[in-house]
């Protein structure tokens, strides 16, 4: 029976887990951080949701010592790259700190808790055509303050299991997307838009980014956190695990896709202040290593994921339509 | 006439860096920091020693703007990668800190001074035969927490360069030899042992060390400091060079050529507390792209290095002998 100790417990990746732990382990104990009050939810398992600044180290070791979690979700960061250019000094010290606050008791207390070190694709940084699909022996060229923070945090991972034998596993996540991603990343809205115009009873739908050429690797939520369980379960210790799909698709196909499941005709029109220097063109990672290792595999494809989400964002819409001051909170 | 701001001013590359200035630049302006307190020596240029914790953000940013280098050295290291496995938090927030607090007021106040960013062979990490000599390509996989943290020195640099212009040069120094080098180190502890055995009339002298098969790269000072002065003039924004031999050479090698440049017999015993765990048999670095892009190459050949550190030894005991107070400060 897994005590979880779950950081960025209101975030949507955290909520999913909660989820997966819901149907799979449902006589687990479950402790949420996050600097932002969230819900305790309503989950059949023990789940308390606190409130608490991750940069604050005596607190964290507090935490981690009173409640003596088995596994321990860093899903915590300040994770906008284009804040980590406004504020590079803060977003190195602060994702780096965090991330010590929650290894360093483990080690300074011999605990034998699993830590999962959530890691981004930002660590490869600058990539060749030639190098894809990235592969986790690729050499890391990080090229934000964030992305650098991200490496940093998972070569401090490497040496805390290899040196002092603290059970760590690492990922380097790429591009999530599932009910409940806050619009502010591209597919969410995209799917927002185009659903807002269908509801309205328009057939077109103008859509203003960035470049729509580029090619991401995206993968659903939940085919996200059952890697993530996976790694708890079987992950080997100090190793690093590309959170993928393995398969590339450009916006404009996501645009195209979306087209067909709602209906709605989708106008593009490049708004420059989304085009971002310097942007890589395609960044597309390879799986092998957890397929290979723990037989994981995704099971969302990425239409049936794209359906859901145009369903999700249907309900969300009406319910802030009947509700209003909801919405404002 | 260039300003230099140099860091870690008390420390042995310092003072040969200052010694080359003296040579070659003499009508550059220096200005020393350290935490601990350092001569202002008798340079012919304006020279001055001052004691400052580079912890210590503000008045580190304070000395940038008031002294406004051109040229910034960043010597100084909590070096010791021993010490990063007690302490490993602080060695690692410790040495980005310090950096950091150098770096970002370039950044801040737009300021277009160099910076060269002394970093480590150790930013390698664990490495296969297959690789050596090491070039700047290969993926990093720092094994210490000190480790991580040049490599963390590196990325940000890096990142520095290329998204705010800042004029940023890095190096990944590999051993150094030469006079002024402290004994705790293990050519000079050598070279002390021997001599002094030779100054007492022995013929024989017991060294008592840890693996002497090992192979590291050897760079004599003179040719380090000169390879960094090289760099402010030519060496490439945001671009990283080794600073090494090219030449590997195992401390068996270094004992059986000191005994034949002093007429002492030394005789090796393995001691055990100085056998580290998982230490690479080998590490050689490849000097070519300073090479090519700087027409850089070493001066001093490793017998001769060896040459001037004995008589450097023979000095420096025959000083103590003479005034032990003086030893005793």
């Amino acid at each position: 029976m897994h005590r979880y100790l779950i950081t960025g417990a209101s975030g949507f990746v955290a909520q999913h887990f909660l989820a997966f732990l819901q149907e799979t382990e449902p006589d687990c104990t479950a402790l949420g951080l996050d600097v932002h009050p969230s819900s305790s939810g309503t989950f059949q398992f023990p789940y308390e949701a606190g409130v608490l600044d991750l940069l604050d180290g005596p607190a964290i070791e507090k935490v981690v010592l009173d409640f003596r979690p088995t596994r321990i979700l860093h899903l915590a960061s300040f994770s906008s790259v284009g804040a980590s250019w406004k504020a590079p000094v803060d977003s190195f010290t602060n994702n780096t700190n965090i991330f010590l606050n929650l290894l360093e008791p483990l080690r300074k207390h011999g605990l034998s808790a699993r830590l999962l070190s959530v890691g981004s694709s930002e660590e490869y940084g600058s990539v060749l055509p030639a190098d894809l699909p990235l592969g986790e022996t690729k050499a890391l060229n990080p090229g934000s303050p964030y992305g650098v923070a991200r490496v940093a945090q998972e070569q401090l991972s490497k040496v805390f299991a290899e040196g002092y034998g603290t059970d760590v596993v690492m990922t380097r996540s790429f591009n999530h997307m599932g009910p409940g991603q806050r619009d502010q990343f591209v597919i969410p809205s995209f799917v927002r838009q185009v659903v807002q115009a269908r509801r309205m009873g328009s057939k077109v739908c103008l859509i203003r980014s960035g470049n729509t050429a580029v090619v991401r690797d995206f993968l659903d939520v939940r085919d996200v956190v059952r890697a993530y369980h996976g790694l708890f379960e079987r992950g080997r210790k100090g190793e690093v695990y590309n959170i993928c799909s393995g398969t590339g698709r450009s916006l404009d196909e996501v645009l195209s896709l979306l087209s067909e499941i709602t209906g709605v005709s989708i106008e593009k029109e490049t708004d420059p202040t989304l085009l971002r220097p310097n942007e890589l063109m395609e960044i597309v990672g390879s799986p092998s290593k957890i397929k290979s290792e723990l037989g994981w595999g995704p099971r969302y494809d990425f239409r049936s994921s794209l359906i859901d989400l145009v369903a999700y964002w249907e309900q969300k819409l009406g319910e802030q339509e009947r509700s209003p001051r909801e919405n404002q909170r």
